[in-house]
């Protein structure tokens, strides 16, 4: 990579202005996100969250802070002028106790609990507040790295058949109707039937799940069968917890013995692309992006 | 127990008119089914499924039939001059091709293959339906065994704090929600947050699931939280696979740590209720009847 160190001043007039902040959950997203930003020229600033990022984004010369150090994190923007941030990567909720509170958060405690109780959705979106009204820009991963998320079309596999493509629209109006009520992205459908709902447990355990139903005999049918669709929340801010598949959920979704993998065209993430396409047609399933 | 064999002609005025011939599913709930109706004094024949229904079933002297022997199944019931029956217990979904299917089912297949197709009550009401066009009445729990169905209250255990009625709330409007897509019947929510839905995988599964994701991290919370809600689908047929309860999804509730179980009164089924209800009191959980 030749992107400058992270934080220093872009010489390159097709460079975005200023450096984006990158506060980093847990899991490989930051990184990804992070070299794609740069692959694009776009100056980034990851800040490590201490026990929950990933610390392989050392190369990156993160700044790191802890879960509940608001006060330390605004002064560290302002240090280096850094006026753009994004969250990315998962986040598992903490008790309001185990959060290392500075007094930049306890002065914003109220917000905090408040942000904590309902769905994940409201949670992030109570943070994202709390930056924003302190001055900052919060963007997400279609400003910094717009490449990651789908497009539209047939991504990987022979195009899916019409038991597929019923399979794909029954889910994305599942998922629609569970909108309202802040739970998974993702569910999965089989031959006009709803075999699993991600809550809590994740898109990778679901699709074990899956795998465990049709072993078990719960859902029974030959051959690759139904369709993983993953989709935002009706309304959900793109700056929040994308959706997103990679090569692990394909791996998953061969063993659940699905016929292929359906998300909503720019607003999915895809993480290392090239690797995830690949399995998939391997294994004879479908990718496919569907207009938003 | 003083009833008398199986199809033989009742001489208490007390008893409804007639033997209900119960076609037995999987599981432990058609014997709870056939204990309670006879003990209030109404008169069933069970017939098994070779190879789905428990062998135990043997002490209520039951008929045999293959998975697919409509045509069977109908002359035994015109044989016993039996015009009510129901179908009791868990089904898994046959694949067409292993039905052994005999000429009254042959004659019946555009049928059959139009019920295999969609959600298991769409399959469940394709089948009633063809034994209400043999003029035979399909009946529910409700008319064989009322006194296996929740009533309204609080069951076990204390009161439902504040939050415990908002997560039971929430659990009901989604499973409202849900009933169109004609998945599951029970889902998990906690802290005003939804924790698990059910679909293929059964309710045991789902709370399996549930311990899981507060063990991993994913769902944190201190001592007893959340709520089990059960609910029929809106609009959904009392005679099919009404939702249910019993000493092993409270001992399952138990272990994923909830701290209660919320059910529709007069909708959901509770087996062997005193020991349902004990188990729940013993642990700290409460067991709500909600009023439909």
């Amino acid at each position: 990579m030749s992107a400058p160190a992270a934080g220093a001043p872009s010489a390159d007039p097709a460079r975005k202005a200023g450096t984006i902040a990158i506060v980093c959950g847990g899991g490989g997203f930051p990184a990804a996100v992070a070299e794609a930003a740069r692959a694009a020229g776009q100056d980034v600033l990851l800040v490590g969250l201490r026990g929950i990022t990933d610390e392989a984004i050392a190369r990156f010369h993160p700044e790191w802070v802890r879960l509940g150090e608001i006060g330390g994190l605004l002064k560290l923007l302002k240090a280096r002028q850094i006026t753009r941030m994004a969250f990315i990567g998962g986040l598992t909720r903490p008790e309001l106790s185990e959060l290392r509170l500075d007094w930049g958060a306890v002065k914003r405690l109220p917000e905090i609990a408040r942000a904590l109780k309902g769905g994940d959705d409201h949670t992030l979106r109570g943070i994202l507040r709390i930056f924003e009204e302190e001055g900052l820009e919060v963007v997400g991963v279609d400003v910094i790295a717009p490449a990651l998320l789908a497009h539209v079309g047939v991504l990987a596999g022979a195009p899916p058949d019409a038991q597929a493509c019923a399979d794909l629209d029954l889910g994305l109006r599942l998922l629609d109707s569970l909108s309202a009520y802040d739970c998974g992205q993702g569910v999965v459908v089989a031959h006009g039937r709803v075999i699993a709902v991600e809550a809590a447990e994740g898109t990778d355990a679901m699709l074990l799940r899956v795998a465990q139903v049709r072993e078990n005999g719960r859902f029974r049918a030959r051959g690759r069968a139904g369709v993983l669709v993953k989709a935002p929340k009706r309304g959900q801010d793109p700056r929040i917890d994308l959706p997103a598949i990679g090569p692990a959920t394909i791996e998953a979704a061969i063993k659940a013995g699905l016929a292929g993998v359906g998300v909503i065209a720019g607003r999915v993430l895809v993480l290392d692309r090239a690797e995830a396409f690949a399995r998939a047609a391997a294994a004879g399933l479908f990718i496919r992006g569907v207009a938003p």
